[in-house]
């Protein structure tokens, strides 16, 4: 695999403090913000665009919730000033914002996902970044996922989820790689 | 649950014979052509929309490529004249096509949708359906998945991978039902 494109972009969607009221235990990869917060000193120290993605709830007993301290991104990967944050209220980056112009727009055709949660609002941007023609990758350890319920009320674990999840995007949609075989791509 | 809307819109994705080259023994829901067949059925006899897709593959190896007979749609859910077709070349039905703007100007605002496969097209299709305002349904035996293959080479079975994507879009993105619990609210 050659080197990643100086413009690529990095994408870190819906680190927010309320994520941490569903429990600790219902998710797998607890140190995803750390590497996030890797991941941002190198892009920050190379010149490279990073963009951030804040879910505005409109459920008002949501913990992401607009008002409330559940809504702020955590500060461990938190914004510098110049940098963009999005907001959105659905799962996918593209929907309801202005994002695809936004990347093209500036020639930015390649998306290194990052964020919360891999089955949700991470699955479906990079499906829809994929399709929509942009070189996606997502970061496996720098995503996370909870626990889902079957239809029929099966739990599935956060580790399984995490993996089928990003089983079913691998290589039809992005490529999945780790933070470090990231930067050996830098 | 309330009765379905009269103008609820079937979709059938992807039903082509491609599909069998790939070996049944690696998919589950083997009887979900007949599914999608007799909700064909009820649909037309009620005068229900109801919408095709059709993979035009790019990738002249693909089973699905365009000119071959693989491409073409399986005769046990072929579409009768006057029927619509749309063509795709990527996952999602509304990427690449006026797949929404159809929707919108009929004023069809639920979707029913069935096909193959369930990890990617029909996965893809119901998350932005969901994300972009329509009610969504997915009829978890009218759809079908192939075995997939994580990044570190684990296996994950059709029945393990139909299962957690159907949970992954579990009340986030759609309500999930089988075709005789939707047989019930028509």
């Amino acid at each position: 695999m050659g080197k990643l494109k100086k413009n690529a972009v990095l994408v870190v969607i819906d680190v927010q403090k309320g994520w941490d009221t569903y429990g600790l235990s219902k998710r797998n990869n607890i140190d995803a913000e750390l590497k996030i917060a890797k991941l941002l000193d190198i892009w920050r120290s190379s010149g490279r665009p990073v963009v951030f993605f804040q879910h505005m709830s409109k459920n008002p007993i949501s913990p992401l919730y607009p008002g409330q301290s559940g809504n702020e991104i955590k500060d461990v990967v938190k914004p510098v000033a110049g940098e963009y944050i999005f907001h959105k209220s659905v799962n996918s980056c593209f929907i309801g914002t202005d994002f695809e112009e936004w990347l093209r727009e500036r020639m930015y055709d390649t998306l290194v996902i990052t964020g919360i949660t891999t089955q949700h609002c991470v699955s479906t941007t990079a499906r829809m970044s994929g399709n929509l023609g942009f070189t996606t990758f997502v970061v496996s350890d720098a995503t996370a996922a909870f626990e889902s319920k079957g239809v029929d009320g099966t739990i599935y674990d956060p580790e399984t989820v995490h993996a089928v999840s990003l089983a079913t995007i691998n290589r039809e949609f992005a490529t999945i790689l780790k933070t470090e075989e990231l930067e050996e791509l830098l």
